[in-house]
């Protein structure tokens, strides 16, 4: 039996393993937590930095396979265990265009993929040089994860939100619709593409708020969103699963935004929507085994469940009976003992019969389920008296 | 966290523990082999006897709530734990009835549910009085499992394959299908029931062989068969998920067959065919949850994986590549090291548009996979020279 080894212990390592249990695979993590989503649910559990050298390079030693499911990895060490056989999907010179947001942007621009106009900036002060370049976003250049790392900088007035680190500064894109896509891509260079999702972000929050799939877009647009994303899954030349984001700017361009070389919270709908979950299509890739099916059986819904703002301690739960007498509801809960407001606690997939259905579904969905703990954050029942 | 536990750490308690993730609930496991194919995926495994009445007393008592994936555990460990507040589902008394058939049996006539006739004999002997009610099938009061304690005997010349044990004979029922149905039942008494699924039997290993959803049957066939199997889950007077093996006679008479008292082979394919599986449901029984939807998504086939005759030793599969090429096909691979003929190594669900292309798929899964070892039983390249 292959021994596959999993670098980050999160959500998506915990629905890798859920899936891997139909495979014949020997699954390995390492994380620096004992007690992360995914620790209980591997043959093998190996606690280690997945930062450090030495810790990578020692876990991928004993594998025969090996892959990532958060791109804060130590490259280094990929890049000597591949030179010594090991199989890394993805590749380690995918992951290292990818890991760095200013690389990832003059890769796009290198292979002609469409992207909103940058600059690389190496600091803040750099930034006060191009004031007419406003309205902007900047990205950190390493290290962004869930929002973070990425900040609007509306006017001159916003200067001081600026990052003190090399970043991507993106001129501003009128967005009609956001969209991901997913793609497969084999050790022999076959590819699988998903159908478009369309996603919905929380102005406040900067998470995935909900997304609907099929995204309602004109073919045209579906067109050259596959286009773009299938050449750029061959163009970082690796075996793996490709999340591409994307905008629909409001004068009918796809631009590329960033690109995930792994399973991806806008794939999580694949798992009851889809004839072979992203899940599953990634051990596929793993094990060589044939890609999956990426059609679509439903219409169906994601709604992410983030902690409640207000709170943090130990998670509960509130209105999850409620969610669970809703018709072909799929609750999954990330297993995290401590909630913080805004952290990624689970997710809930809908089908539906079309968008309104799912629309109306996700609402009350996000009205009746709640990430709270015992006690609220500044609770008036707190206060001394 | 509601802490529950499993006793039996087979496939079923693996198939548990991959939708067990998804809710809110600390995991525990006790079987007597550490490489169990459930072991890895639980929170706490714990090495034990399950027919133990100390080790499953000792178990018990940590946990909040308490399950079976296989009926031969010790029931008097139960009662008491049940009499100290634990949540035990199937209650005791339940699992009592259902653990010997002898018992089974007069349960069912004691609640007026058809089923074959039949004589109770305490051993072989008592055979040799009753050749008048040949053809018979003999079912060993306890300890039967997966085809073992089931033995046709069909005149006088069969009687030395009798058990010498306590055992149901029971008349050999013209059969025109088998059925099965599942049945959940939530604490408060609330119930939903799964459509009935139509089974086919090898004729050889007596081993569930394919199974096809909907089953093709008459109206007021369903209609007795659901009747039936509701009024003999609320009989149990038990929450728990119900599988009532059914059989429909050439006369149109619908029978009792067995009962068991979890999750059930019968219902693997509700993971990918229903809109809640029945791996799901239990959980929601559990953790005091609502049922949830038993509808059926998609028409489904299910092929079990049984070890290949001739076979013995560290498993390989033959023919996976191919069957996983084909669309909408979901392999379940149960972990076991080692086959043997006829042990269930896995099973395959396949959705379809109908019951030809159900049975056209599953007929070619079956020919193309096969569970071998590395060298074949009495294989003329193994003779020594």
């Amino acid at each position: 039996m292959k021994k596959v080894g999993i670098l980050g212990g999160g959500q998506l390592g915990r629905m890798l393993l859920q899936e891997a249990a139909n495979f014949p695979v020997d699954t390995w993590v390492m994380e620096n937590d004992p007690h992360c989503p995914a620790a209980h649910l591997c043959q093998h559990f190996v606690l280690g930095d997945i930062r450090n050298y030495d810790d990578v390079y020692r876990f991928g030693k004993q594998l025969d396979a090996l892959t990532i499911e958060i791109e804060s990895v130590n490259i280094d060490a990929l890049e000597q265990l591949e030179r010594e056989g090991l199989t890394v999907i993805p590749r380690p010179s995918a992951l290292r265009i990818i890991q760095d947001k200013t690389e990832q942007k003059l890769f796009y621009q290198q292979h002609q993929l469409p992207t909103a106009p940058f600059v690389i900036v190496q600091n803040r002060a750099a930034v006060n040089d191009l004031l007419s370049f406003l309205p902007a976003v900047m990205k950190i250049g390493k290290g962004g994860y869930d929002g973070k790392g990425v900040q609007v900088l509306e006017s001159a007035a916003d200067t001081g939100k600026a990052f003190d680190a090399p970043s991507v500064l993106e001129k501003k894109v009128d967005i009609d619709k956001e969209l991901a896509i997913l793609v497969a891509v084999d050790k022999t260079g076959q590819t699988a593409i998903y159908p478009p999702v369309e996603m919905v972000f929380d102005p406040y929050l900067n998470l995935l708020d909900y997304q609907i799939a099929p995204a309602d877009i004109q073919q045209k647009v579906l067109w050259r969103a596959e286009a773009i994303a299938l050449t750029l899954a061959k163009a970082l030349q690796s075996p793996g699963l490709f999340a591409v984001e994307l905008f629909l700017s409001r004068n009918g361009d796809v631009l590329v935004n960033e690109t995930a070389p792994r399973v991806h919270n806008s794939g999580h709908h694949t798992i009851e929507a889809q004839v072979c979950s992203q899940y599953e299509m990634l051990w596929r890739i793993l094990l060589d085994l044939p890609l999956g099916n990426t059609a679509a059986l439903h219409p169906s819904c994601l709604v992410n469940l983030v902690g409640e703002a207000g709170y943090s301690g130990p998670a509960a739960y509130d209105g999850l009976s409620e969610v669970l007498k809703m018709d072909a509801v799929y609750v999954h809960l990330y297993g995290k003992a401590e909630t913080r407001p805004a952290r990624k606690m689970g997710h809930i997939t809908v089908l539906g019969k079309d968008r309104v259905d799912l629309v109306y579904k996700a609402n009350i969905i996000k009205r009746t389920l709640k990430v709270v703990s015992g006690t609220k954050e500044n609770d008036p029942g707190n206060v001394k008296r």
